[in-house]
C-alpha cells in the first residue's frame, strides 16, 4: 500500500513525497484547501465538495505542515479550519495500472467459464468473471438457465441493463424481423463494434445462448487494443490519423436516425487506448480534403486487414448456457455463417457501470 | 434545397458542384464508389453498408460521369454497377446550420409554455418544445398532469427515459433521503451540470413539477455555451485550457463508485462549442503541473465567475402542471433555496435520442 513518506512546505505550496515514488507531488496551497478530507470541506460518505473552492485565499500561507496518523496535516495562519489529505486520495492522483493485457492470438489467453452460481452468489465468483473482462476484454459464464430472466440477472451483477432503441434484454436470431440490421441474419459478420451511433458506445455487450442447433455460427472475439498497438507500431502516421480522424456512423430504421462520431482509436491522456470503435457497415458519409482523404482510406484499410487476420481471432461456438460478456469499447466481435436455430439473449451494460463494479467488489 | 449543379471528373475522382457552394466537392474514386447508392452498394432502408469497401479498386476510372434526374451517375471501366449519388448524400457532408442561438441575458430569450395536449397529440406541438430546446437550450410544457406516468409519457415524446443508478423516473424532493446527494436538500443549489461522472452525461433532464408549497425554489437555467463564448473572448487562453484539461467528476454511494473524465468544454470540429460539464461538488481530485494547475483554477474559476452571474440567470419557480426540459450539455441548472413542499418528477433522455427525434420530426 502506498504510504506518505514526508511533506514540506515550501513558497507556492508543499511538496509531498509518496513511498511508490522519488518525484514529490507538489500541492499549491489552493490544491490543499481545495481537495481537504477535513468534515467542513468534504462529505466523508458521497466525497462531494463542501468547501466553496471559488471563495479560496490563493496565497495564504500554512502555519505547519505535518504528518500525522499517515495524514498531511496543515494548519493555516489566516486560521481556516485544519486541512487533511489521506494516502488515498494522495495515491489516487497516479494512474492505475492497467487491467488490460492485449492479446494478438488466441494461444495467449487462458479461458475459462465460471460457474452461474458463483458469479451469482460469490463476490470471488464475480470478481473472476470481472477480472477476466477487465484483462482480456470478454468473460465466460457456464451454467447459464436459459431464460430470459435469468440472463438479465447476470448482467446486473455488473450493472443495470442499458435502456436503447432496442429495449433492455433483446433477442438475437435470424428469425428477429423487427429490426432491419445486419446482425438479424446468418451470414457471416466481419468483426465490428456495436452503436458506434451513441455518443457513449455500449461498453459491455453480453449473449446468453438460449437454443442451438445446426452447424457454425462461432462467435468471434478480436482485441482492438492489440491490433491498434500493431498499427501503432507498424504504421504511427495510420495510427495517428485514427486517432484524430472523427468517423461518424448511423442507425436509421422508421422514426429513429441517430449519429454520433469519434476517432476510430481514442486514447487516454497517458497515450494507452482507450476505445476502439469499427463498423463498417454503419459508416456514416464524411469527406476530407484529398490528400487527407487517401491517406485515411489507406489508414482504416490497414487497420481493418489486422483485424480480419483470422489468426488473431478466439472463435468458440456458444451452446444453450453460455454467455459470453465482452468489452465492446475493446474487442470487436463478429460471427461465422450458420445453419439452424441460434438464439441469444443479449444486452448491453455501461462501461462506466462495470468500471464501477471493479472499484466496489474486493 | 440544394441541389447538384454540374459533376465532372478529373484524374482522381470527380468534381461535383453543388447549388449552394462556389467551390467543388472532391471525391476519390474510392469514395464515390465507397458511397454509393445503388442497391448492391447500399441498403435503401437502413442505409447499411453493403459493399465491401476493402476489396474496391482504387484506380479504377470512370468511363462517364453524367447528372441524371439530379443524381449524379457513374459508369466504370471496369464494369462494376453504376455508382450514383443524390443531392441529399452530398449536401449532408456540409454540417448543418447550427440550431442554439446562445443567450446571454433572459432578456434575448422569448420563452413559451407549449400546451401538453399539443405535445402529445400533434406533430407541431412536438416541434415547437423541441425547436425551443435546441435554440434557447430548454423548453416548457404546461397542463402536464401532476402523476409520474404523464411525466414520463411527456419526456418519451423525445426518446425513451435513460436508465440510470437512480432508476427511470425518480421524485426530487428535500423528503428523499435514499440518494446522499447535494441535489436533495432545500437550499441553494449553485448552476451546475448532471452526471459529469458519466462517460455520456445526460443529455436532456425533465423536472415536472407535482406539488408545491412555501416560499423560493425557483429553477434557474444558465447558457453554458454563451458563458464559453464570452470566455473565448475575454480570455482566449483560459478558455483553451477548459478545452484541453480533462477534469474528473464522481459518484459514491454504497456500491457504487462511477468516474468518468472530460474538459469542461469540448467543441464541434468547427470551433462551435458541443458540451459543456461543470459540477464543482462532485469533482474528482486530479494534478497537473504547478504552473499549469495554477492556470487551470484561474482559468475555471474565471468560467465559474460567469456562470454565476445572475444577470444572465432565467429563473423561473415552476408550478404544478409545469415541466422544464433542458439540454444538459449546454445549460446549468442551478436552485433558489426555498421553504415548504415542492416534488418534481425527474428523469433523463440520451443527447443521442434528442438529435434523432429532431432529425425525423417534420
Amino acid at each position: 500500500m502506498t504510504t506518505i513518506d514526508r511533506a514540506e512546505a515550501n513558497d507556492s505550496g508543499i511538496l509531498v513525497w509518496m513511498s511508490d515514488k522519488a518525484q514529490p507531488l507538489e500541492l499549491s496551497w489552493i490544491w490543499v484547501r481545495d481537495h481537504s478530507e477535513d468534515p467542513t470541506s468534504l462529505d466523508p460518505v458521497n466525497r462531494q465538495r463542501e468547501v466553496d473552492t471559488f471563495s479560496l485565499d490563493r496565497t495564504s500561507m500554512a502555519k505547519s505542515v505535518d504528518l500525522v496518523d499517515g495524514r498531511v496535516q496543515v494548519e493555516w495562519t489566516d486560521g481556516s479550519p485544519t486541512s487533511l489529505l489521506s494516502s488515498g486520495l494522495l495515491s489516487s492522483l497516479s494512474p492505475a495500472a492497467p487491467m488490460a493485457r492485449p492479446w494478438r492470438s488466441p494461444s495467449e489467453l487462458e479461458v475459462e467459464f465460471v460457474p452461474f452460481d458463483e458469479v451469482m452468489h460469490t463476490n470471488a465468483g464475480l470478481r473472476r468473471w470481472l477480472e477476466a473482462i477487465g484483462r482480456n476484454g470478454f468473460g465466460l459464464v457456464s451454467g447459464v438457465p436459459t431464460d430470459q430472466a435469468s440472463a438479465q440477472s447476470l448482467a446486473s451483477r455488473i450493472g443495470y441493463v442499458r435502456r436503447t432503441i432496442f429495449g433492455d434484454m433483446w433477442t438475437l436470431s435470424s428469425e428477429v424481423v423487427e429490426h432491419a440490421d445486419s446482425a438479424y441474419g446468418s451470414a457471416t459478420l466481419e468483426p465490428h463494434t456495436d452503436g458506434c451511433y451513441s455518443h457513449d458506445g455500449p461498453g459491455m455487450q453480453m449473449f446468453a445462448c438460449s437454443e442451438r442447433t445446426g452447424t457454425g455460427g462461432e462467435s468471434v472475439m478480436v482485441d482492438g487494443f492489440a491490433a491498434a498497438d500493431v498499427l501503432r507500431s507498424m504504421d504511427p502516421d495510420s495510427f495517428d490519423l485514427l486517432t484524430r480522424v472523427s468517423v461518424p456512423g448511423h442507425y436509421i430504421e422508421a422514426g429513429i436516425h441517430l449519429q454520433a462520431s469519434r476517432p476510430t482509436i481514442t486514447l487516454h491522456a497517458d497515450g494507452s487506448i482507450r476505445q476502439v470503435t469499427f463498423n463498417n457497415y454503419d459508416r456514416s458519409p464524411f469527406l476530407l480534403p484529398a490528400a487527407e482523404m487517401a491517406a485515411w482510406y489507406n489508414a482504416y484499410s490497414a487497420f481493418h486487414e489486422l483485424l480480419v487476420d483470422e489468426a488473431s481471432w478466439w472463435t468458440h461456438r456458444l451452446e444453450p448456457g453460455d454467455a459470453l460478456m465482452f468489452d465492446n469499447w475493446r474487442c470487436l466481435h463478429g460471427r461465422l455463417a450458420y445453419t439452424g436455430t441460434r438464439v441469444f439473449h443479449g444486452c448491453y451494460v455501461n462501461h462506466e457501470d462495470l468500471e464501477s463494479r471493479l472499484r466496489v467488489t474486493a
